[in-house]
Protein backbone atom coordinates (compact mmCIF):
# COMPACT_ATOMS: atom_id res chain seq x y z
CA UNK A 1 0.00 0.00 0.00
CA UNK A 2 1.13 3.25 -1.11
CA UNK A 3 1.28 5.19 2.17
CA UNK A 4 1.70 9.51 2.80
CA UNK A 5 4.47 9.82 5.64
CA UNK A 6 5.19 12.71 7.14
CA UNK A 7 8.73 14.02 8.52
CA UNK A 8 9.38 16.36 11.17
CA UNK A 9 13.38 16.70 10.92
CA UNK A 10 15.71 19.37 12.18
CA UNK A 11 19.23 20.47 10.88
CA UNK A 12 22.36 22.27 11.01
CA UNK A 13 22.56 23.92 7.45
CA UNK A 14 26.28 25.04 7.95
CA UNK A 15 27.73 22.29 5.67
CA UNK A 16 24.96 22.00 3.09
CA UNK A 17 24.41 24.27 0.05
CA UNK A 18 20.98 24.02 1.61
CA UNK A 19 17.91 22.05 1.04
CA UNK A 20 16.87 21.45 -2.25
CA UNK A 21 18.73 18.71 -4.21
CA UNK A 22 21.23 20.20 -6.73
CA UNK A 23 23.97 18.51 -8.41
CA UNK A 24 27.53 18.58 -7.27
CA UNK A 25 26.70 20.08 -4.20
CA UNK A 26 25.71 18.93 -0.60
CA UNK A 27 21.95 19.35 0.34
CA UNK A 28 19.99 18.18 3.34
CA UNK A 29 16.87 17.03 0.48
CA UNK A 30 20.18 14.49 -1.35
CA UNK A 31 20.91 13.04 2.36
CA UNK A 32 17.24 12.81 3.44
CA UNK A 33 16.17 10.90 -0.50
CA UNK A 34 19.34 8.50 -0.37
CA UNK A 35 18.75 6.97 3.34
CA UNK A 36 14.62 6.72 2.93
CA UNK A 37 15.35 5.32 -0.30
CA UNK A 38 18.08 2.75 1.16
CA UNK A 39 15.12 1.72 3.80
CA UNK A 40 12.41 1.64 1.23
CA UNK A 41 14.17 -0.30 -1.93
CA UNK A 42 12.50 1.85 -3.63
CA UNK A 43 13.76 5.66 -4.85
CA UNK A 44 11.89 8.11 -2.34
CA UNK A 45 10.83 12.09 -3.75
CA UNK A 46 10.61 14.23 -0.78
CA UNK A 47 8.86 17.80 -0.60
CA UNK A 48 9.41 20.17 2.24
CA UNK A 49 7.74 22.87 3.63
CA UNK A 50 10.26 25.48 3.08
CA UNK A 51 13.52 25.31 0.93
CA UNK A 52 15.97 26.65 2.94
CA UNK A 53 19.11 28.35 1.70
CA UNK A 54 22.68 27.23 1.92
CA UNK A 55 23.73 28.13 5.88
CA UNK A 56 20.22 28.31 7.32
CA UNK A 57 19.13 25.84 9.81
CA UNK A 58 16.03 24.08 10.53
CA UNK A 59 14.19 22.60 14.10
CA UNK A 60 11.26 22.33 12.94
CA UNK A 61 11.15 21.50 9.27
CA UNK A 62 8.58 19.14 7.72
CA UNK A 63 8.68 17.15 4.42
CA UNK A 64 6.25 14.01 3.13
CA UNK A 65 6.76 11.56 0.52
CA UNK A 66 4.51 8.22 -1.02
CA UNK A 67 6.04 5.17 -0.14
CA UNK A 68 5.59 1.69 0.03
CA UNK A 69 8.29 1.73 2.73
CA UNK A 70 7.60 -1.19 5.18
CA UNK A 71 9.87 -0.12 8.13
CA UNK A 72 7.00 0.68 11.34
CA UNK A 73 5.95 4.48 11.06
CA UNK A 74 7.41 4.44 14.82
CA UNK A 75 10.70 2.84 13.71
CA UNK A 76 11.40 5.18 11.17
CA UNK A 77 12.97 8.18 12.91
CA UNK A 78 15.13 6.00 14.71
CA UNK A 79 16.32 3.94 11.40
CA UNK A 80 16.38 7.24 9.65
CA UNK A 81 18.99 8.76 12.05
CA UNK A 82 20.94 5.72 12.16
CA UNK A 83 22.07 6.74 8.90
CA UNK A 84 22.05 9.80 8.11
CA UNK A 85 24.55 12.45 8.98
CA UNK A 86 24.45 13.54 12.68
CA UNK A 87 23.71 17.03 11.20
CA UNK A 88 20.46 16.04 10.32
CA UNK A 89 17.77 14.75 12.65
CA UNK A 90 14.92 13.58 12.08
CA UNK A 91 12.48 13.76 15.18
CA UNK A 92 9.06 12.55 14.41
CA UNK A 93 7.24 10.70 12.10
CA UNK A 94 3.63 10.35 11.33
CA UNK A 95 1.39 8.63 8.79
CA UNK A 96 -0.68 11.45 7.18
CA UNK A 97 -3.76 11.40 4.66
CA UNK A 98 -3.17 10.75 0.53
CA UNK A 99 -3.99 14.47 0.01
CA UNK A 100 -1.35 16.23 2.24
CA UNK A 101 1.19 18.25 0.92
CA UNK A 102 4.10 19.86 3.09
CA UNK A 103 4.37 22.71 1.49
CA UNK A 104 0.41 23.50 0.02
CA UNK A 105 -0.87 22.03 3.38
CA UNK A 106 0.96 24.14 5.53
CA UNK A 107 -1.54 26.84 7.01
CA UNK A 108 1.12 28.85 9.25
CA UNK A 109 5.10 28.54 9.21
CA UNK A 110 7.40 30.07 12.10
CA UNK A 111 11.34 31.59 11.38
CA UNK A 112 13.61 33.11 13.97
CA UNK A 113 16.50 34.83 13.04
CA UNK A 114 19.72 35.07 16.08
CA UNK A 115 21.67 38.05 16.25
CA UNK A 116 25.06 38.13 18.81
CA UNK A 117 25.26 41.41 19.80
CA UNK A 118 28.69 42.02 21.49
CA UNK A 119 32.20 43.80 21.31
CA UNK A 120 33.73 40.66 20.08
CA UNK A 121 32.54 37.71 17.94
CA UNK A 122 31.39 34.76 19.79
CA UNK A 123 33.39 31.23 18.46
CA UNK A 124 30.48 29.17 19.82
CA UNK A 125 27.81 31.13 18.34
CA UNK A 126 29.19 32.20 14.61
CA UNK A 127 27.71 30.02 12.68
CA UNK A 128 24.13 30.22 14.78
CA UNK A 129 23.38 34.00 14.66
CA UNK A 130 24.35 37.28 13.02
CA UNK A 131 27.40 39.47 14.94
CA UNK A 132 26.61 42.54 15.54
CA UNK A 133 29.19 44.34 17.14
CA UNK A 134 27.12 48.19 17.78
CA UNK A 135 25.04 48.49 20.23
CA UNK A 136 21.27 47.66 19.34
CA UNK A 137 17.96 49.31 20.44
CA UNK A 138 15.71 46.53 20.79
CA UNK A 139 12.45 48.49 21.58
CA UNK A 140 13.09 50.37 18.58
CA UNK A 141 13.52 47.07 16.91
CA UNK A 142 10.22 45.47 18.58
CA UNK A 143 7.89 48.73 17.61
CA UNK A 144 9.07 48.30 13.91
CA UNK A 145 8.58 44.87 13.61
CA UNK A 146 5.11 44.83 15.00
CA UNK A 147 3.56 47.11 11.92
CA UNK A 148 4.50 44.48 10.04
CA UNK A 149 1.83 42.46 11.84
CA UNK A 150 -1.49 42.23 9.66
CA UNK A 151 -1.89 41.40 5.72
CA UNK A 152 0.27 43.31 3.56
CA UNK A 153 1.61 43.01 -0.35
CA UNK A 154 5.65 42.25 1.43
CA UNK A 155 7.02 42.41 -1.83
CA UNK A 156 8.88 45.50 -0.88
CA UNK A 157 11.29 43.06 1.22
CA UNK A 158 10.90 39.83 -1.26
CA UNK A 159 13.90 39.35 -3.81
CA UNK A 160 13.78 41.02 -6.74
CA UNK A 161 12.61 39.04 -9.59
CA UNK A 162 11.01 35.83 -7.67
CA UNK A 163 7.88 34.85 -9.60
CA UNK A 164 5.02 34.07 -7.65
CA UNK A 165 1.78 34.73 -7.94
CA UNK A 166 1.05 37.02 -5.16
CA UNK A 167 3.22 38.65 -2.68
CA UNK A 168 0.61 39.51 -0.28
CA UNK A 169 1.33 37.77 2.94
CA UNK A 170 -0.57 38.05 6.38
CA UNK A 171 2.19 38.37 8.72
CA UNK A 172 0.49 36.42 12.50
CA UNK A 173 3.34 37.35 15.07
CA UNK A 174 6.57 39.13 15.58
CA UNK A 175 8.49 38.44 19.04
CA UNK A 176 11.44 39.53 20.70
CA UNK A 177 13.80 36.65 23.20
CA UNK A 178 16.96 37.89 24.61
CA UNK A 179 18.81 35.98 26.99
CA UNK A 180 22.16 37.85 27.89
CA UNK A 181 23.57 38.73 24.43
CA UNK A 182 22.00 36.72 21.98
CA UNK A 183 18.66 38.12 21.12
CA UNK A 184 16.08 35.94 18.74
CA UNK A 185 13.32 37.04 17.06
CA UNK A 186 10.57 35.21 15.86
CA UNK A 187 8.31 35.81 12.59
CA UNK A 188 4.71 33.78 11.84
CA UNK A 189 3.00 34.24 8.62
CA UNK A 190 0.70 32.68 6.26
CA UNK A 191 3.84 32.11 3.83
CA UNK A 192 7.07 33.74 3.22
CA UNK A 193 8.23 35.32 -0.31
CA UNK A 194 12.29 34.62 -0.90
CA UNK A 195 14.81 36.00 1.20
CA UNK A 196 11.64 37.87 3.39
CA UNK A 197 12.95 36.98 6.82
CA UNK A 198 15.94 37.91 5.57
CA UNK A 199 15.08 41.29 3.66
CA UNK A 200 13.00 42.30 7.38
CA UNK A 201 15.82 41.51 9.28
CA UNK A 202 18.41 43.47 7.64
CA UNK A 203 15.85 46.40 7.78
CA UNK A 204 14.94 46.08 11.63
CA UNK A 205 19.04 46.00 12.44
CA UNK A 206 19.39 49.49 10.73
CA UNK A 207 16.63 50.53 12.61
CA UNK A 208 17.87 49.38 15.87
CA UNK A 209 21.05 50.65 15.00
CA UNK A 210 19.93 54.43 14.52
CA UNK A 211 20.61 54.49 10.48
CA UNK A 212 16.89 54.63 9.47
CA UNK A 213 13.53 55.10 11.40
CA UNK A 214 11.06 53.10 12.06
CA UNK A 215 8.16 54.71 9.37
CA UNK A 216 10.86 53.01 6.85
CA UNK A 217 8.21 49.86 7.24
CA UNK A 218 5.35 51.53 6.55
CA UNK A 219 7.02 53.22 3.61
CA UNK A 220 8.67 49.55 2.33
CA UNK A 221 5.02 47.72 2.70
CA UNK A 222 3.21 51.16 0.88
CA UNK A 223 6.36 51.55 -2.03
CA UNK A 224 6.99 47.90 -2.54
CA UNK A 225 10.02 48.65 -3.61
CA UNK A 226 13.17 46.22 -2.87
CA UNK A 227 15.61 48.84 -3.01
CA UNK A 228 13.94 50.93 -0.05
CA UNK A 229 14.35 48.44 2.60
CA UNK A 230 17.79 47.10 4.28
CA UNK A 231 20.55 44.92 3.02
CA UNK A 232 19.70 40.76 3.20
CA UNK A 233 21.01 39.26 6.59
CA UNK A 234 23.31 36.72 6.44
CA UNK A 235 22.19 32.78 6.15
CA UNK A 236 23.83 31.30 9.43
CA UNK A 237 20.87 32.97 12.08
CA UNK A 238 18.38 31.83 10.49
CA UNK A 239 16.12 28.79 11.55
CA UNK A 240 13.12 27.62 10.30
CA UNK A 241 11.58 26.65 13.38
CA UNK A 242 7.80 25.25 12.68
CA UNK A 243 4.84 24.79 10.21
CA UNK A 244 1.83 24.42 11.39
CA UNK A 245 -0.76 22.00 9.61
CA UNK A 246 -4.56 21.50 10.41
CA UNK A 247 -4.08 17.28 10.47
CA UNK A 248 -7.52 15.67 10.86
CA UNK B 1 61.20 46.29 26.58
CA UNK B 2 59.88 43.12 27.36
CA UNK B 3 56.62 42.73 28.30
CA UNK B 4 54.74 40.13 29.87
CA UNK B 5 51.20 39.85 28.11
CA UNK B 6 48.19 37.61 29.13
CA UNK B 7 45.50 36.69 26.87
CA UNK B 8 42.09 35.65 28.05
CA UNK B 9 40.93 33.47 24.85
CA UNK B 10 37.48 31.39 23.76
CA UNK B 11 37.81 28.69 21.28
CA UNK B 12 35.26 25.71 19.46
CA UNK B 13 37.86 23.34 19.60
CA UNK B 14 35.64 21.13 17.46
CA UNK B 15 38.33 21.48 14.51
CA UNK B 16 41.71 21.08 16.44
CA UNK B 17 44.26 18.75 17.84
CA UNK B 18 43.60 19.98 21.40
CA UNK B 19 45.59 23.10 22.72
CA UNK B 20 49.13 22.15 22.63
CA UNK B 21 51.77 22.79 19.48
CA UNK B 22 51.95 19.38 17.61
CA UNK B 23 53.43 18.76 14.21
CA UNK B 24 51.20 18.06 11.33
CA UNK B 25 48.05 19.08 13.18
CA UNK B 26 45.84 22.05 13.74
CA UNK B 27 46.14 23.21 17.27
CA UNK B 28 44.95 26.19 18.87
CA UNK B 29 48.64 27.01 20.22
CA UNK B 30 49.88 27.49 16.60
CA UNK B 31 47.32 29.62 15.36
CA UNK B 32 47.61 31.45 18.30
CA UNK B 33 51.60 31.86 17.92
CA UNK B 34 51.51 32.41 14.01
CA UNK B 35 49.11 35.02 14.71
CA UNK B 36 51.19 36.68 17.85
CA UNK B 37 54.34 36.31 15.80
CA UNK B 38 52.91 37.78 12.72
CA UNK B 39 52.20 40.85 14.72
CA UNK B 40 55.09 41.16 17.17
CA UNK B 41 57.54 40.46 13.86
CA UNK B 42 59.63 37.60 15.88
CA UNK B 43 58.62 34.50 17.31
CA UNK B 44 56.60 33.95 20.16
CA UNK B 45 55.80 30.97 22.40
CA UNK B 46 52.74 30.75 24.60
CA UNK B 47 52.22 29.08 28.19
CA UNK B 48 48.55 28.27 29.04
CA UNK B 49 46.70 27.71 31.88
CA UNK B 50 45.66 24.41 30.65
CA UNK B 51 46.48 22.50 27.95
CA UNK B 52 43.11 21.54 26.86
CA UNK B 53 42.44 18.05 24.72
CA UNK B 54 41.41 17.24 20.79
CA UNK B 55 37.58 18.52 20.58
CA UNK B 56 37.30 20.17 24.05
CA UNK B 57 36.55 23.65 24.09
CA UNK B 58 37.27 27.21 26.00
CA UNK B 59 35.32 30.32 26.77
CA UNK B 60 38.28 31.57 29.29
CA UNK B 61 41.86 30.11 28.69
CA UNK B 62 44.56 32.05 29.53
CA UNK B 63 47.87 32.28 28.26
CA UNK B 64 51.05 34.78 28.86
CA UNK B 65 53.85 35.39 26.56
CA UNK B 66 56.49 37.50 26.49
CA UNK B 67 57.37 39.86 23.66
CA UNK B 68 58.81 43.49 22.70
CA UNK B 69 55.33 43.63 20.68
CA UNK B 70 54.72 46.83 19.65
CA UNK B 71 50.64 47.05 18.96
CA UNK B 72 49.19 48.95 21.90
CA UNK B 73 47.58 46.52 24.74
CA UNK B 74 44.37 47.69 24.40
CA UNK B 75 44.28 46.93 20.05
CA UNK B 76 46.01 43.51 20.94
CA UNK B 77 42.20 41.65 21.13
CA UNK B 78 40.80 43.50 17.54
CA UNK B 79 44.22 43.09 15.86
CA UNK B 80 44.79 39.42 17.02
CA UNK B 81 40.94 38.73 16.33
CA UNK B 82 41.67 39.99 12.79
CA UNK B 83 44.41 37.25 12.00
CA UNK B 84 42.84 34.26 13.90
CA UNK B 85 40.27 31.86 12.57
CA UNK B 86 36.86 32.25 13.02
CA UNK B 87 36.78 29.42 16.06
CA UNK B 88 39.69 31.15 18.04
CA UNK B 89 38.51 34.53 19.48
CA UNK B 90 40.74 36.65 22.11
CA UNK B 91 38.19 38.37 24.68
CA UNK B 92 41.12 40.42 26.41
CA UNK B 93 44.61 41.55 26.78
CA UNK B 94 46.73 42.76 30.03
CA UNK B 95 49.99 43.46 30.58
CA UNK B 96 51.21 41.56 33.69
CA UNK B 97 54.30 41.27 36.06
CA UNK B 98 57.43 39.79 35.01
CA UNK B 99 56.77 36.76 37.30
CA UNK B 100 53.32 35.67 35.93
CA UNK B 101 52.82 32.62 34.66
CA UNK B 102 49.38 31.09 33.28
CA UNK B 103 49.78 27.74 34.35
CA UNK B 104 51.77 27.97 37.58
CA UNK B 105 49.90 31.02 38.96
CA UNK B 106 47.00 29.81 38.40
CA UNK B 107 44.93 29.58 41.71
CA UNK B 108 41.98 28.28 40.81
CA UNK B 109 40.22 26.65 37.82
CA UNK B 110 36.39 25.86 36.56
CA UNK B 111 35.54 23.62 34.11
CA UNK B 112 32.00 22.82 32.95
CA UNK B 113 30.46 19.33 31.13
CA UNK B 114 27.27 19.81 29.51
CA UNK B 115 24.95 16.94 29.17
CA UNK B 116 21.84 16.31 26.75
CA UNK B 117 19.22 14.38 27.58
CA UNK B 118 16.71 13.39 25.21
CA UNK B 119 15.83 10.44 23.26
CA UNK B 120 16.69 12.03 19.65
CA UNK B 121 20.31 13.84 19.68
CA UNK B 122 20.11 17.43 18.91
CA UNK B 123 21.81 18.86 15.62
CA UNK B 124 22.88 21.79 16.90
CA UNK B 125 24.37 20.66 20.45
CA UNK B 126 26.11 17.44 19.30
CA UNK B 127 29.76 19.13 18.93
CA UNK B 128 29.17 21.07 22.29
CA UNK B 129 27.61 18.41 24.99
CA UNK B 130 27.19 14.06 25.24
CA UNK B 131 24.07 12.79 24.00
CA UNK B 132 22.70 10.17 26.75
CA UNK B 133 19.04 8.88 25.76
CA UNK B 134 18.22 7.33 28.86
CA UNK B 135 16.48 9.75 31.58
CA UNK B 136 19.35 10.77 34.15
CA UNK B 137 18.83 11.13 37.76
CA UNK B 138 19.97 14.14 38.28
CA UNK B 139 19.55 14.59 42.40
CA UNK B 140 21.55 11.69 42.39
CA UNK B 141 24.21 12.96 40.18
CA UNK B 142 24.06 16.15 42.27
CA UNK B 143 24.63 14.17 45.52
CA UNK B 144 27.72 12.06 44.64
CA UNK B 145 29.23 15.10 42.73
CA UNK B 146 28.87 17.40 46.05
CA UNK B 147 31.26 13.81 47.59
CA UNK B 148 33.65 15.38 45.46
CA UNK B 149 33.93 18.69 47.19
CA UNK B 150 37.39 19.01 49.61
CA UNK B 151 40.94 18.01 49.60
CA UNK B 152 41.25 14.65 48.02
CA UNK B 153 43.64 11.95 46.57
CA UNK B 154 41.74 11.91 42.84
CA UNK B 155 44.17 9.63 42.06
CA UNK B 156 41.40 6.92 40.93
CA UNK B 157 39.49 9.85 38.51
CA UNK B 158 42.96 10.74 36.74
CA UNK B 159 44.24 8.86 33.57
CA UNK B 160 46.56 5.99 34.56
CA UNK B 161 50.50 6.65 33.43
CA UNK B 162 50.19 10.43 34.32
CA UNK B 163 53.02 11.69 35.73
CA UNK B 164 52.23 14.21 38.30
CA UNK B 165 54.32 15.14 41.94
CA UNK B 166 50.85 14.44 43.65
CA UNK B 167 47.50 13.90 43.20
CA UNK B 168 45.39 15.15 45.46
CA UNK B 169 43.77 18.17 45.00
CA UNK B 170 41.17 20.67 46.43
CA UNK B 171 37.54 20.40 44.83
CA UNK B 172 36.02 23.87 45.99
CA UNK B 173 32.94 23.55 44.29
CA UNK B 174 30.34 21.70 42.29
CA UNK B 175 27.11 22.84 40.66
CA UNK B 176 25.01 21.73 38.63
CA UNK B 177 22.21 23.93 36.16
CA UNK B 178 19.45 22.66 34.08
CA UNK B 179 17.87 24.35 30.97
CA UNK B 180 15.37 22.20 29.38
CA UNK B 181 16.77 18.99 28.55
CA UNK B 182 20.74 20.68 28.45
CA UNK B 183 22.31 20.40 32.04
CA UNK B 184 25.74 21.63 32.92
CA UNK B 185 27.75 20.36 35.70
CA UNK B 186 30.19 23.06 36.96
CA UNK B 187 33.61 21.79 38.44
CA UNK B 188 36.30 24.01 40.39
CA UNK B 189 39.34 23.10 41.87
CA UNK B 190 42.75 24.16 42.52
CA UNK B 191 43.82 22.35 39.84
CA UNK B 192 42.95 19.19 37.91
CA UNK B 193 45.09 16.36 37.03
CA UNK B 194 45.16 14.38 33.19
CA UNK B 195 41.41 13.13 32.39
CA UNK B 196 40.10 14.05 35.54
CA UNK B 197 36.72 15.77 34.61
CA UNK B 198 35.93 13.62 32.38
CA UNK B 199 36.45 10.56 33.88
CA UNK B 200 34.70 12.06 37.07
CA UNK B 201 31.50 12.90 34.37
CA UNK B 202 31.45 9.19 33.18
CA UNK B 203 31.45 7.85 36.84
CA UNK B 204 28.74 10.82 37.57
CA UNK B 205 26.73 9.39 34.46
CA UNK B 206 26.92 6.17 35.45
CA UNK B 207 25.43 7.07 38.85
CA UNK B 208 22.71 9.21 37.21
CA UNK B 209 21.68 6.30 35.27
CA UNK B 210 21.59 3.75 38.15
CA UNK B 211 24.26 1.62 37.02
CA UNK B 212 26.32 2.25 40.00
CA UNK B 213 25.73 3.89 43.64
CA UNK B 214 26.81 7.41 45.14
CA UNK B 215 29.21 5.57 47.61
CA UNK B 216 31.17 4.84 44.83
CA UNK B 217 32.41 8.09 44.90
CA UNK B 218 34.24 7.20 48.17
CA UNK B 219 35.18 4.35 47.37
CA UNK B 220 37.21 5.24 43.98
CA UNK B 221 38.61 8.42 46.30
CA UNK B 222 39.80 5.89 49.57
CA UNK B 223 41.15 3.08 46.65
CA UNK B 224 42.77 5.71 44.37
CA UNK B 225 42.32 3.40 41.54
CA UNK B 226 41.28 4.23 38.28
CA UNK B 227 39.86 1.02 36.94
CA UNK B 228 36.72 1.42 39.65
CA UNK B 229 36.11 4.83 37.92
CA UNK B 230 33.74 4.93 35.24
CA UNK B 231 34.60 5.66 31.32
CA UNK B 232 36.18 8.81 30.34
CA UNK B 233 33.47 10.86 28.79
CA UNK B 234 33.91 12.29 25.43
CA UNK B 235 35.56 15.34 24.68
CA UNK B 236 33.03 17.47 23.38
CA UNK B 237 31.17 18.14 26.62
CA UNK B 238 33.90 19.52 27.59
CA UNK B 239 34.70 23.65 28.26
CA UNK B 240 37.53 25.36 30.48
CA UNK B 241 35.46 27.97 31.65
CA UNK B 242 37.75 30.26 33.97
CA UNK B 243 40.91 30.56 35.00
CA UNK B 244 41.45 32.25 38.68
CA UNK B 245 44.83 34.68 39.45
CA UNK B 246 45.62 36.87 42.49
CA UNK B 247 46.93 39.84 40.15
CA UNK B 248 48.47 42.47 41.93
Amino acid sequence: MLSNILLKISYDGTNYSGFQIQPNAPTIQACLEDALSFLAKERIRVTAAGRTDAGVHAKGQVVNFKSRISVPIEKLPVALNSILPPDIRVEMAQLVEDSFHARYSAIEKTYSYQVYQAPIQSCFLRLYSLWVSNPIDWEKVEQAGKMLIGKHDFKGFAATGSSVQTSVRTMKDFQIKKEGRLTTMYFTADGFLYHMVRNIVGTLLEIGTHKRSTSDIALILERKDRSLAGPTAPPQGLFLESVLYLLS
